[in-house]
């Protein structure tokens, strides 16, 4: 089996899980409706048919016995089953989404015999800072992006301005005065949730200067997000504005506006992406949405990642899901355009 | 052949049609262009195959011969095939649009063999107000919708805010000042067509206080609209102010934004989904489009509907086309996501 | 053989070609990324399987061999083996378009073995003009749009709005004052490119009082392109607009936004579409993209064209991916559609 590199995923639950929490991580749902059930769906179908095996279940099991067997196995076990049966290389961790305690991404790469590498979220480190002051803002970001891409570890930044303004960011890095300014206005609110159009583009022209590969949240995410505003399209101004860096680019998940991403990475060097949460969303679909995908994406631009987050199921679904709609030259290939992008990262030995 | 309930549709014309008139009602174009007709296109291609036969001829039959074998049986005759052939347990009709005579709700439901109810167009109640005075306009539009809804036969309201003004309703309810203020502008304009943000949103609303479910026109429809303004996507801000109420709200059609409208599906507990008026548009290519809705929308959410209208070819076509599309286990699913909805809806018996 | 019109393309390099600027010519990025070639995509898979056997290789051959073989046999020899194997009858050439010197109408014909025609860009007319002053601009376009028409080898003009400004265009004739006062400020500012929404309007309008049909760049671009404001939907109000002249009009390549272009063409009588670029850019996936495509749009209104530019590879690709794309019926529908539209165009004869 030909090893993947998921290049961009999350830890995963600490503890056992009842059904409703089961149920609320399963996907950008946090709740099914009344009389409904999201195991009916094509990611619960997909569940039943890949990964009830995996606990030992037939795939016409009822959802109660996979949660009853989950239990039984333990998480440790559970996670250790399916990370191992997803045949990853490395796995790089966001880890700036934490509601709750995840694993890390050693821990997270242990469990699946994989490399683990960090993607390092902008705005966590932003949000982290103690900087008292509005003047202190931008050498403070400068000094701990920097400290982060220094760590061994760190092998991209990642942006969830889609969440917070949108893709549309301004196509000129902000000037000393406007990035203080903006500043000042956060701190005088509490120095809480950063959501400033001004600070997001700051943060990401700040990310280049590393040197190190930008992820985007892009398209597809939780019901907090205004998908239209995650179009990736928004982002053309700014990809321009980026280019003379070189540094490579990476647009998260993109779905619906997939089409429109493949049509970025067709024309902007730097610019590659991927369906992340689209693909264990979508179950038995992915390979008409990978075909979109397709389309335009050039396949040196095309990369793999789960977005797998809190279940390890999702890491999971998201890798069998890939495998069966890629053709067999697409899975090698997301591995080398992986290294290319992230040169630091492990796991380029064996599975070839 | 388990039933459908058809959630949307409209009555049928009470005449005899001529060709030009026949194809003016076949699809959301009023008339084919020079030198073409719209029997040459997917929808065209689904009624030789589909209702040609139900009237006794071969789908290579001229479109001709199909309308002068349709006089010769007669409207009531070829109606009564058609809405027959449907397998429809249940028709909910919306009476709101009605640019020449056609079938009440009984007498289509009686046709179809199926059990008759009424969706109350929140715009036409509206606009056969009687109010003299922007301050009565508010007290006016609750009594109506309650009086509407205490009507045994009403099982849902609709909105056609997509057509007039488009889909960004604001996402708070307008102050009774602001609902004076706008009544006063539309009875000074002759109290015609509404298309006003604020009584658009007002009515939606005020069709939430009734606890009945409420229909929203999305996406495609007739040249009329701008099909930009029907994203459901636009709806979001107002779906999270009407959240609370726990009342269902249904999409109709969405095409081209079925994706789109299957992502507010998954996120959203009330929200549901349909293709509607889409899946006799496109025919044999019904299945794809219903993939694509399907990626993302549980099972739990989607419903059916034919959204036919003045000919019973749609009403007709829509089911055949949907029981082709669709797997076995979803349509007796849509049926039961109806009365789940809808639970005066009647036609649960036989069937199953 | 049925022989296809190929509605709109362009002419040909007159010289040898090195594998960079074959690769920049090859789709719309104008350079590979590192690492990567344009040869991995969907559309290298095409040229390896479609076109390296017309140049006596194996599909699994190099593309270094490819080009080597291209030079080897010269490039008139190439683009008269591509040209003749993609059995045309007419070509219609844009000929506004010519960042280095290509083949003429005439000399692409020949090398089809078509009859020859010209589409006259509109942007080009006007920025070719020799006003001096902003009152004369008007009459000036209207005269040599008048004279362009009046050329035997003229069938169509066509727009670049999407390029330049967006296909937002407004929906009544600029005044005179406007026009002048637009033609003022371009004229002030050196005579260059065009870019003012109000003279693309102006220039769309103008071409409808030559009766000839108009066609518009949508969708798919260059990298210089903003994506989003070339959807067709954009031009909603101005082809309201234009509907009581019934001069035909031409969505070309509508790609992503091509289910858009099919309804406009579903319920515009003068609106036709195609799929121009998108057909050679998504390689295998054509049939796919098609299908959408004919969902909505009737095929009376639906026409094929390549958009090849420079390389004979992409004239020959088009017409082999559409031909393995569309029914049987499909393709001399799309050439006698092509005849309706543009009744000069020659090439009727053999074929069916």
């Amino acid at each position: 089996m030909d090893l993947l590199v998921d290049h961009h995923c999350h830890g995963v639950v600490r503890r056992e899980l009842d059904r409703a929490e089961f149920e609320a991580r399963l996907s950008e749902a946090d709740r099914p409706a009344p009389g409904t059930t999201l195991f009916d769906s094509a990611l619960g179908d997909a569940l039943r048919r890949h990964c009830f095996p995996v606990l030992d279940l037939l795939a016409t099991a009822d959802p109660d016995d996979y949660l009853a067997r989950r239990a039984e196995l333990g998480h440790e076990e559970v996670t250790g089953r399916l990370l191992r049966a997803a045949g990853l290389a490395a796995v790089l961790v966001d880890t700036g989404f934490l509601p709750e305690p995840l694993t890390t991404p050693a821990e997270l790469a242990a469990a699946a015999g994989a490399t683990a590498h960090e993607v390092v979220r902008l705005e966590s480190v932003a949000e982290e800072l103690e900087v008292g002051t509005a003047t202190g803002f931008a050498g403070a970001v400068h000094e701990a992006l920097a400290a982060a891409a220094a760590r061994p570890d760190t092998v991209a930044f990642k942006s969830v301005a889609a969440y917070r303004v949108g893709l549309a960011l301004g196509d000129e890095r902000p000037s000393e005065a406007e990035v203080r300014e903006a500043a000042g206005r956060w701190l005088a609110d509490g120095a809480g949730r950063l959501a400033d159009e001004v600070l997001h583009r700051f943060l990401a022209f700040a990310a280049l200067d590393t040197g190190l590969p930008l992820q985007f949240h892009t398209g597809l995410g939780d019901r907090d997000t205004d998908l239209r505003l995650g179009d990736p399209l928004l982002l053309a101004p700014w990809l321009r504005a980026a280019e003379s860096t070189e540094v490579p680019v990476l647009l998260l998940h993109c779905y619906p506006y997939h089409r429109n991403a493949a049509y970025l990475a067709q024309v902007f060097p730097a610019v590659h992406m991927d369906l992340g949460l689209a693909t264990h969303n979508v179950g038995a679909r992915a390979p008409g949405v990978l075909a979109e995908a397709l389309e335009l994406c050039p396949y040196g631009k095309f990369l793999y990642s789960s977005d797998g987050y809190a279940l390890p199921e999702l890491h999971f679904l998201g890798a069998v899901l890939f495998r069966a709609a890629a053709d067999a030259d697409l899975i090698p290939r997301t591995t080398e355009n992986a290294h290319r992008v992230y040169p630091t990262v492990g796991g380029r030995g064996p599975g070839r």
